[in-house]
């Protein structure tokens, strides 16, 4: 399943190491503005190569705007969005082919297809959220031309809560051949209550199962989350006065539906599994063998997962907006009616 | 959205104080052995008025098959299960109908639809989840056939780990007219590896999905969770050896694909939102009131969600099973052709 | 697939001899006045054993409102309609079991599931189409409040051309204990232009869609239909003229989209397979045997296949409704847009 | 909604004068053997500049695969192919900017959108076929790996049966500034029986639903289609002896579902609308104007059609294939508990 979402449609494909990633995006609305300008500045917070504690794969990840706009505006055709590989390295990943790394999915792909593309992980890598970034650049576009924005932060690396000298946890990681996780929170603001569906489309389901899709997440939380397990009724409850809600324990979210308060999520990123560190695994023939993982990785992926986070709650949102639009007419119709 | 799942999918229907609950299967296979008696354990697991801590609502949630067995077997035709709700008392909920409890989907509904059903939250309620076990326990009974089990378990009330005296905690919630939430765990063991869908459809996207979409739950996580963010790449990582995995911090999920290893998801309930202290609310015209919710209730919901949890990896499970069956031919095919 | 729409999603259950029949339909706007007594006239339009020439089989087809409808309107929750059997004869078909009926899906039914509920063929049965009306009949209230109508009529029984004594041509057929088809035109008037989507859903597929998937039904055509492909571009285009479009040869739909005209189409109605006339087939161990369907069947099903079609052509109509709904307010700002 | 299929998901983008059309194809199962040119020779079949009836734009329709094959094989990741446009000259639609040409979806998309491409009608032309056969041909390798063919034939041109100088008529009608239609007979050979979904995925209605999503396509039939409307039950039954049916009035499809014979359909294709022949219709201001549609047209398009219509009931049945895949486990154990 490469395709998310029910109205605002994306479909990603592409590999690490092979020619180009991409995405369709069908259901985009018409009339909006749009051209590949728009997405880099996204595009760059979240490629590689841009710092001293990220991977040093020179990726431009430059974006064609293949189809779907017109004259600078989308016409409702679907929205191809390229980006070619620039920098892949096949050959790096030749003696690791018959490998199953620790923590990848390198033995679950071959177990699951009887095949896999070895190459840098294949579609499994992280690469494949430079095209789901490009969607969510899109969805923020849309978003903005409602007031909604989304926001997110690097809330810890390795247990130590921001704002610290963070970037030395990392620089230890990597001197001992290890790495690091961490916690990342998004926010969106400006949302109107009535977002999301019931039962089994809830806006709170349909975030978890957004943000717990990205590669690295272990974990994920609204609102006041695992804590709230840990109060009492009367301390988790939002009491509500005269402008509203008078706190925000809920994360924005009630019955799944938004109630117009800030969403707020917060998701644990376990660390990259591509140490140099020695580790034992099997091999193709089941054979035990250990293996090093050398190479171009993040001793600590936490902070560029930060536009993909945003990227998903953005495609969530954009979703839901579209979704609801289809009652507008009709609780129109209702209020009139309630009226008399 | 009332329908989960894309293989094996369910559409639940009814409201707390309707007449009727139920759900309607499409997509269960062909030949499983089927009767009301295999579903009415689970339920009765769920149902309330059975314990001294539980809402003394008296249902018997008998199930009634209306189609889609015949002679004991299933047709593949859709199987409706309907649950006539037999103690609903809706006046009890007149004094409520123009106010917006706290912590409850009243304002949130009120804001979606522009009209709702408030006799005991209506759709909203827990009620709903008595269709979702229904469907769970039709699941648990193709697992069983393939010799994967589900089994769920209560972890921490209000912070206590089990095992302790807990009802003690529940007891005086109750008292101080509050109520409480905590962890609830679920296990499942036998299952092959290679289910889920990578990219959109990881295996622990789709738990999490599952698991966030019940009510009261607020946050999620798979295998080591959110401790995963605060441990090193050579703590996380789970080696391999020729019997397979050496630990299981991945919680039986690599790159979103079931590795064979227990599969391991954890969530955070929150207090019931009915309390009967006093909280402070408005009401349909904006106006400031203050509410207490009287009546059936339970003071910690976390027991019952139990079934309901396991209903929902049993709904995940099922519908990776069948995507998976698509591939099957193919994978043969490819084995012989890699052979040679 | 049992379930119908991707907006206003209709999933029916229920065989001919089974318990009940009934339909979920989910994604119905709030604020639709409903009540049971809304759907019994369509109902009762295509209810068997009401004139000499239909099945004697003795069904009321009562429905039941279930969910979904609160002191009167729609609430935005799912709507379930049920509808008991009360004339069910299971018994009557013991000695078919093993004998798959010409023209029936007994044989494929076997085939796919390897099991069948042989009762009249169970899921297969004409009688399923009693959920697809009750969903129908919500759905033209819905058309209604749009100003949109729905209307079917037979056009031609075994080849003779309505208005003539089409019922002799019929008391022909079941003195001769054998069957006639027909061709049936449902016109759907006061629709918007702009319903349908580009390239895959197309209104006019989704209409063959939906009236294909009536059993009898072999064949769709929209506007002139098969005519035009004898006819010259010149012929065929319909021009515009100030008033708009100066013919209709198009049936309402252009590139898949409707155009503001009458959407019109037609159908063609295999004879009812269920003849007591003698005929050879197989039975379940492949041995060649003679058969004679006797029993409680329709000479010809032409007449209540009209509310049936009307009931498909609803459903997408609704269907497309609510998914225009979703561009409606971004159409809305790029007017603005323009007009600068 | 540009997503065809709910297992074989293609998703085709891009416009007839844009930069690129494309296609991916999500759901193609690992290990089949693929590579760009399998996919030319039913390129070439269907694209524009290569016989003296055709339209002469010089699209060489070379295709890209950009995604999901490694050393030769499928992986189950998404295959996206690309197909730039080569000799767009969209200058040639400036003076159409305005004006609505009769006959096409130039209308329906301004009024569906606020908004349109106008060059060679967009998203609307028939250029977007090219995607759709580029993943037919996929689809048919992996039909072919089940002994699956799929083969198109004219059957009609402006009237005339087929063989017959029909060149003539093509000739005549573009010497007179005018177009003819026709129609195009598909066939698929080797299919087992059980494919198709009951109800509202019946086989039938699924090729209704991709033959009249082919833009010309103006009517669908299956088998005996229209002819089945004048026939009595006891003509248009099948009836079965020892080496299966004697006959196959109904093309292979009874109760939705394929009982292992010759899948037939038959589609009508309208004139081709864009003709030198000056017509009456409006411009975007509501004025009457005349137009005349001069380019590079094919005076019919129906020998063009042929390729398109056999990748839609490749895709058909591919999709069906993988459906039925989800039981077989299921069905064995049935067979083995029915034996006792």
């Amino acid at each position: 399943m490469n395709t998310f979402g029910r109205n605002f449609r994306c479909t990603t494909f592409g590999e690490s190491h092979g020619s180009a990633l991409g995405v369709v995006i069908d259901g985009c609305p018409p009339g909006i503005p749009l051209e590949a300008s728009d997405l880099q500045p996204m595009m760059d917070r979240r490629r590689p190569g841009v710092g001293p504690l990220s991977s040093p794969r020179a990726e431009p990840d430059a974006v064609e705007l293949l189809s779907g706009v017109f004259l600078g505006l989308t016409t409702g055709a679907p929205v191809c969005i390229l980006i070619r590989n620039r920098d892949a390295q096949p050959g790096d990943y030749d003696r690791l082919k018959d490998v199953f790394r620790p923590g990848h999915a390198d033995y679950t792909y071959q177990m699951k297809y009887g095949i896999r593309d070895h190459r840098g992980g294949g579609r499994s890598s992280g690469r494949e959220t430079a095209a789901r970034v490009a969607a969510g650049a899109v969805a923020m576009k849309i978003l903005g031309l409602r007031g909604i924005t989304v926001e997110g932060r690097v809330e810890e690396i390795h247990g130590k809560t921001i704002p610290c000298d963070w970037e030395e946890e990392i620089r230890n990681a990597a001197a001992e051949q290890d790495s690091v996780g961490g916690i990342v929170e998004v926010i969106a603001r400006g949302c109107p209550a009535g977002l999301g569906d019931p039962v089994f489309g809830k806006l709170d389901a349909a975030i978890a199962h957004a943000l717990m899709g990205i590669g690295a997440v272990k974990g994920v939380e609204i609102g006041n989350g695992f804590c709230a397990a840990r109060l009492k009724g009367s301390e988790q409850n939002d009491q509500m006065g005269e402008e509203g809600f008078l706190s925000n324990h809920a994360g924005g979210i009630l019955g799944g539906i938004s109630n117009g308060n800030e969403i707020v999520a917060r998701i644990a990123v376990k660390p990259t599994p591509s140490i140099a560190r020695s580790q034992q695994t099997v091999d193709t023939e089941g054979k035990v063998v250990s293996v090093s993982v050398q190479g171009r990785h993040d001793p600590c992926i936490v902070p560029r997962i930060v536009p993909v986070a945003e990227a998903m709650l953005a495609l969530v949102l954009v979703d839901s907006l579209l979704e609801q639009e289809k009652f507008t007419a009709y609780r129109g119709d209702l209020r009139i009616r309630m009226k008399k």
